[in-house]
């Protein structure tokens, strides 16, 4: 998506390890007219999919996730980081490691709100080794529900996460996909 | 907001505790398209205001926020609940206990995206005892930034945080504020 690729050129700050600071616009600020975009582009991706809900796990993912929720006019469903004392008793968990925070972390989705009958889009900001992505898709399968699709915003296609759930025959579309970086210039694929 | 009031007492499922679970569309699995008429109704109320920017905290504040945020054509800050490699080290915090968990945590918010230009429309899912709002206020004073206003989804009017807000001149509006309640029913202002 060039709209998503002129902003990550444009604004995103590169920084040392591989990372790509775009918390100007995608994960502490957030410019909600491109995530709108991003919505309706995920939309265009994925309308033939019959979606029910559209599943991302808390905090970032649940913007973009809602943004493209108008376009299918289906519920968003966000997984839960911590244990939270009204979440219940009744939940679908999956373990999840972070590199950005270097530690191991559950999420959690109630029982009550994915069922066999839904067809899930899975929706992230990004997606880099694939961990919060392998719980979600996890979480869904357990509750019985259909993997409709992955969307994710920026996909670091240098490391193993996109080909690992590509190659488990989950349809995934990137809006941008970063082939190379260094300090100096990023590649899109 | 009759339809919020409407949709509280229609699925909202009271819990001991003063607890008044509304997860199945604000907090956990969101209604989107109600989301977006609560947004609508914060443009209603403060679109006199001047607003530049929405902030409120992860993470389900940050639906609403966004939501919001498209009637305002502004960007939304959303404050983060835990320490982040990536945030940077220049950041305005404050300190919030939540009751819910039973501890204290910081929030934070990068100086990048505050400054005194911005006239802040502070939104939150629940105001009770106003920790969090207070910890929000403070933030976006340490900016040198105006408080233009504070939209609550639902505030229960018989914990202290409203009045508490209120007493300090800032004009803050809930969209629906429960008066009294038990197991067996609700009363909103």
């Amino acid at each position: 998506m060039r709209l998503l690729e002129e902003k990550i050129r444009n604004e995103g700050r590169l920084l040392s390890g591989n990372v790509v600071k775009v918390d100007m616009f995608l994960n502490h600020q957030l410019d909600v007219t491109l995530l709108n975009e991003m919505g309706k582009e995920f939309y265009r991706l994925f309308q033939k999919e019959n979606i029910t809900k559209i599943v991302t796990v808390e905090a970032s993912g649940i913007a973009i996730a809602c943004m493209a929720a108008q376009h299918f006019h289906v519920p968003v469903v966000f997984a839960k980081k911590v244990e939270s004392l009204n979440i219940g008793q009744n939940v679908y968990s999956s373990e999840v490691f972070s590199f950005t925070k270097q530690k191991t972390y559950k999420i959690r989705v109630s029982q009550d709100y994915l069922s066999p009958d839904d067809c899930v889009l899975i929706v992230d900001d990004f997606l880099a080794s694939g961990s919060a992505l392998t719980g979600l898709i996890d979480i869904v399968k357990q509750a019985g529900a259909r993997v409709g699709g992955v969307g994710i915003a920026i996909e670091k296609g240098f490391q193993e996460g996109g080909q690992k759930i590509r190659s488990q025959g989950v349809r995934l579309e990137s809006l941008a996909i970063i082939e190379s970086m260094d300090d100096q210039q990023i590649i899109f694929r």
